[in-house]
């Protein structure tokens, strides 16, 4: 499909929509290099025009501009994304929603919070704290937007316990391809009335339409939380043990696994020292709830299920100061490892969370066999990894040559395990050609349908998930 | 759209697939009524074919052969919809899923239940409370199949805690309109690979491609239960109070509402007495957790609540033969006031649950105006109502007129609420033209084009929800 050419006068439009104020509306030359790419940096494009709208009615009238001239428009949010769905392939218009960071009523009749796209994680949780409230979803990356969270059904690190971000939104306001403003769910509690084209918005990536207002589900907070750090002698007796945790039904709220490696890099990164780095090893799981009987039922049961599995030692950590020392060394994985080589990329499958172990091994065995480093933390609870290939000193041409072998290894080991090709990250542009393979035609001829109810026109995010 | 007459060599064939085993196809003549309705009845029309599937196999070469003859297909469970989504409107074959009522897999290191679409909810609590496993939804007609609940993403009594049949969905084999079949997740926890079609399969009434096999999320079994029925003197009154229980952060897993005549009915129904009928409305709390300590707090903190509010009296019941009394009357409303009039119809609205109290006194009010009886009960804490209208001696001719007066005015009311038109029951055929009112052109535009991704020739039960 061909867009139009954007030129001068379309640049002006855009500026009048918002306000006529060039602070907040770039074109060509004028845009910031950042536009152009997500946190990896991989995939790039130079949008011809930015717009940071301030409203769902500018979002809409910006939109409905672009569906009439058949220009294409990309949504951002932080830019902290690792697939390249923000990034605008086709040029055009980006749409960033960071400035729509107001948090518009808490309603504590219904524990709801309504708020704009550019809520950044982070602040959610800060907020709804104070009111003795908890919203649970906590990926790694709290610099997201909560649009980004949405967009790619982000889940974190307590979905062991809590669920995904897709299980916390009870409405969203939506800017359609068209420009028209429409409302999917609301407060409700339940809903049955017709396909759920709010769950279909979540996990689209922003290509059926733009978040412009979520209305989240709260929960009361729990009154006590702990963390327990349990170093292990290798990663596969550590990851042995989670199916073990499980089957016991003391679940706890997180279930994370790390290795020394990741913990220096971590120390290194942040310039604070990590309690324990003594072993190869480590799970990291926190347990939260209202009575301090029920937590330490559920601990003392998980700490003898890990004793037993050939765990180290067990480190109970019960005051704030180092829960936040080990949570903000996991908080940083991502930037540490980046830190450590010149450019990397990733592979964010989901597996059972039984095989988990398997694929880890699986992984370890690659990276002597492949000969490249490989450097993987995630959520050993839930069954999804986050497995990081270095560049390091390959050339391009070796790097893509060695990236396209390994990550082929990992999708097809994915498969095997009846796992998925993203967790959590999403398809965005880098995976597209793995969920391809991963899913029968028919499902992906499903999902183009679907593209093409919501956006005939083929305008909004165009060359992303299953186009 | 016209579909091809259905002929003896069309039962033939059906025949053939079905191991040529007449007891499980049936044609014409031979097919019993009750495959012309389901529970209310409003709704009429007879298949020309109806068949037992007894496997996905089964299903997918029904399937493709209707695809291929241009033969309407309509799926079936229990038959205990409200909404006409089982009836089918364009004759053609049934494929009743009963028979698939086998429980594959309880996978205790991943904490799933993998079953077949037949399996009765009834069964499925008994099955896994053997473990010390839980599935939490719990809609109140217990004989509906596992199947016909992820197809209206049906409820239930414990949402207020622990959120509907979707969030307990992990993974769906369904049998597409063309006959192919598709696996949509699994068993993993998180995953944002491409557009959600599971989520989308959810609630939508078997229009989009029949489920053979689900595999469920279950949770560790909570330890201790405790319901406490709390009579007030009117219902307003009762359920002024379900905002401020929600607000003070005790949630409950259920909050029910109820009124004598409800409760006079369904002791009659079931020849049981039930605890207290002094009272003209009553509350019905149930809390779950797995420390005394917790549950003791939670009620003791709503207990207080209630008597605040006006509660005459807060009844515990902790002994299980107690609970049982209570949840049977409740369990049996929808069956006992049927059993007082003719005929009656329904409306499932969902509001959000600090606007029950007003949506409930605007019942009443129009119970006297439009002078025709209407019983209601239902879901408090979550907003969803069940409200009940009843015929009584009213003539065909008058019955629909008053039916259709009164049902438009309690959905303009919930739309006016920011309500839905369905919380649970669905949208079938019955409540088409108030969905239609409820939503955007737009959203219904793209509800049917999603419909035709799937079903290109709309042969799977074609005539519902957004059509």
């Amino acid at each position: 499909m061909s867009y139009k050419e954007v030129e001068l006068k379309d640049y002006e439009y855009i500026l009048s929509v918002a306000e006529n104020d060039k602070e907040r509306v770039f074109f060509k030359d004028q845009i910031n290099e950042d536009y152009s790419h997500d946190e990896l940096g991989g995939i790039k494009k130079m949008p011809d025009i930015v717009v940071q709208a301030t409203s769902a009615e500018e979002v809409s009238k910006v939109m409905k501009y672009a569906y009439e001239n058949n220009i294409p428009v990309t949504p951002r949010g932080s830019g902290t994304g690792l697939v390249g769905a923000a990034v605008p392939l086709k040029g055009g218009i980006v749409i960033d929603l960071s400035r729509m960071n107001r948090i518009l009523e808490l309603d504590d009749e219904n524990l709801t919070l309504t708020l704009e796209p550019g809520v950044l994680l982070m602040d959610i949780g800060k907020y709804v704290e104070e009111f003795d409230l908890f919203y649970p979803p906590d990926p790694g990356e709290k610099s997201a937007t909560i649009g980004g969270n949405i967009s790619t059904n982000a889940g974190g690190m307590r979905a062991v316990k809590y669920g995904v971000t897709r299980d916390y939104v009870r409405g969203l306001e939506v800017v359609l391809p068209n420009g028209e403003i429409v409302e999917l769910g609301g407060k409700v509690v339940k809903n049955s009335s017709g396909y759920s084209l709010k769950d279909l918005m979540i996990g689209s990536e922003g290509t059926l339409g733009i978040v412009t207002k979520a209305v989240l589900k709260l929960l009361p907070l729990p009154k006590k939380a702990l963390s327990l750090l349990v170093p292990f002698e290798s990663l596969e007796k550590a990851i042995e043990t989670v199916p073990k945790i499980i089957k016991s039904k003391s679940i706890p709220t997180a279930i994370e696994f790390m290795q020394r490696e990741a913990i220096l890099a971590a120390e290194e990164f942040l310039g604070k020292s990590f309690p324990d780095k003594s072993s190869d090893a480590y799970l990291l799981l926190t347990f939260d709830g209202n009575s301090t009987e029920e937590i330490e039922k559920a601990y003392e049961n998980v700490a003898k299920i890990c004793l037993e599995s050939g765990a180290l030692d067990v480190l109970i950590s019960d005051t704030e100061e180092r829960q936040e020392s080990i949570w903000s060394a996991r908080g940083c994985f991502l930037e540490a490892i980046k830190a450590l080589t010149t450019e990397m990329d990733e592979v964010d499958v989901v597996v059972p969370r039984n095989k988990i172990g398997e694929f880890v091994t699986f992984t370890h065995e690659l990276e002597s066999k492949a000969n490249v480093r490989i450097k993987s933390f995630g959520h050993a609870g839930d069954g999804n990894l986050h497995v990081y290939i270095l560049r390091d000193e390959l050339n391009e041409e070796e790097w893509k040559a060695k990236l396209s072998e390994v990550m082929q290894i990992m999708y097809d080991k994915a498969k095997e395990l009846r796992g998925q090709v993203s967790g959590e990250h999403g398809i965005g542009f880098a995976k597209k050609g793995y969920l391809k393979q991963s899913l029968p035609d028919k499902c992906i001829n499903i999902m183009q349908g679907i593209k093409l109810a919501f956006d005939p026109r083929n305008i909004l995010n165009p060359g992303k998930v299953c186009e």
